[in-house]
């Protein structure tokens, strides 16, 4: 028993949808969560940046007395991992480890897919991830730019959604994938819409694979805070209508608020 | 007659259209153009955070010796532009005035519709910048915000635009509108798919509209150049990929270079 909170960040929104599967998974659990919506987009940005950032983040959970870091920022996983597991004194997690894993998992053979933003994509974190767990899968790489516009915009369940969806994914479908990593926090609230042109198509949610990564290691280390009792405080850098709406989406009614915070830098 | 250069700046590419619009109409004017890529999007900054950056890269352009300041960011014109004007020495002009004037003048009567992003749409800007001009005008907007990743996407002749461009506009239409401001500085690239679907919308293009009014203020205050040797600079505070092709979709073969410029904590 271990009633620490755990900590989770992201470049901006779209980590909400990881902090979302956490809590669901682990409802005793207190939830810091922080979305460097004024520092946003970290897919564009220098490697030495991310890591800048990332470590300022780290560095303010640590201080807030978190048991364990969760980057859910696909960015900030593939580029500022290493430096944070160095530094940090708690477990850090990331969500491309998560994914890969799962995927190489469910997957009978063949190839397995990603979709992401242009950075995740051009990065090819997933690939060398998937590859790194079973060597030799072919990975096949499409980034869906505009879905996380889509999502933004709230229109998860709509006809221009499901078309967007086939200029990026039919691709890859052609191509045999069938397993498909949903590689960008946005993409899990596409899920509905992907499965109604898809319906064979496996989808990774990288949310709940990692909301289960941390089960398990909150488990083995016996830091697990049991009950239905966890709360969940959610910071952001700049407090815009996107991040309010999402915000109500997942955790409208459980009277979490949504504050501003500038860690450092951040404008 | 003045050959000191005309700043124009935009919080990303979209004010391209609104450069290549005065270059068009004003061809022995120098021009900088800077681009706030690397802080964009403003529509979903705060109006404190927006007026920051304008002002940073306002102080840039006057060392600069520019001769007036064109606003082509509709989310900067909105929130930032009084602030400018008090604050910076030479002419400054933004696009929700010249595009309400424009409306206005073309108008048999009727409602007028805007559509652009969230963040210009909340302000009511340009419901104030119409009723100024012609009080009791019914203003009727929406805010059309995927739009603007769809032509960052280059997706701008393609069926999933034409779907959402209904999506926004068909409430509009039903409702009378028959002139509609394209409030937003990308949505002159997609002229071409709305006329598509509503050949009988009459489209005021902002940046046509403010080259004519750019045009009459240096002619009133004797400040223009003539000629058509004027020059065009071009800057970002992150060359990116979109940035370099809308780039060369509009100063592809002038000799024209974009260069990276970060002013002040753009990082």
């Amino acid at each position: 028993m271990d009633d620490r909170p755990i900590g989770v960040f992201d470049s901006g929104v779209g980590g909400l949808t990881v902090c979302a599967a956490v809590r669901d998974r682990l409802p005793g659990e207190h939830i810091i969560y922080f979305g460097d919506t004024g520092r946003f987009p970290y897919g564009t940005r220098s490697g030495e940046t991310i890591i800048r950032y990332s470590l300022e983040i780290a560095d303010y959970l640590v201080r807030r007395n978190v048991k364990m870091i969760v980057i859910a920022c696909n960015t900030a996983s593939a580029v500022a991992l290493d430096t944070l597991r160095s530094r940090v004194p708690v477990p850090v997690m990331g969500v491309i480890g998560a994914g890969a894993r799962a995927a190489c998992g469910r997957m009978g053979g063949g190839a397995v897919g990603v979709i992401g933003t242009r950075a995740t994509v051009a990065s090819g974190s997933y690939v060398k991830a998937v590859q790194a767990v079973r060597p030799g899968t072919a990975v096949l790489q499409q980034h869906a730019s505009l879905l996380v516009s889509l999502v933004e915009e709230g229109w998860t369940d709509d006809e221009v959604t499901r078309l967007a969806a086939r200029r990026y994914i039919d691709g890859l479908y052609d191509a045999g994938v069938r397993t498909l990593i949903l590689g960008c926090t946005h993409y899990p609230l596409l899920k509905g819409a992907i499965r109604a042109v898809y319906p064979d198509l496996d989808l990774v949610d990288i949310g709940v694979e990692i909301a289960l990564e941390v089960q398990a290691v909150l488990r083995e280390k016996n830091l697990e805070n049991a009950g239905l009792s966890g709360t969940i405080e959610l910071y952001a850098s700049d407090v815009t209508d996107t991040m309010q709406r999402l915000k109500n989406l997942f955790f409208g009614d459980d009277g979490s608020v949504l504050r501003k915070l500038v860690i450092s830098g951040a404008d």
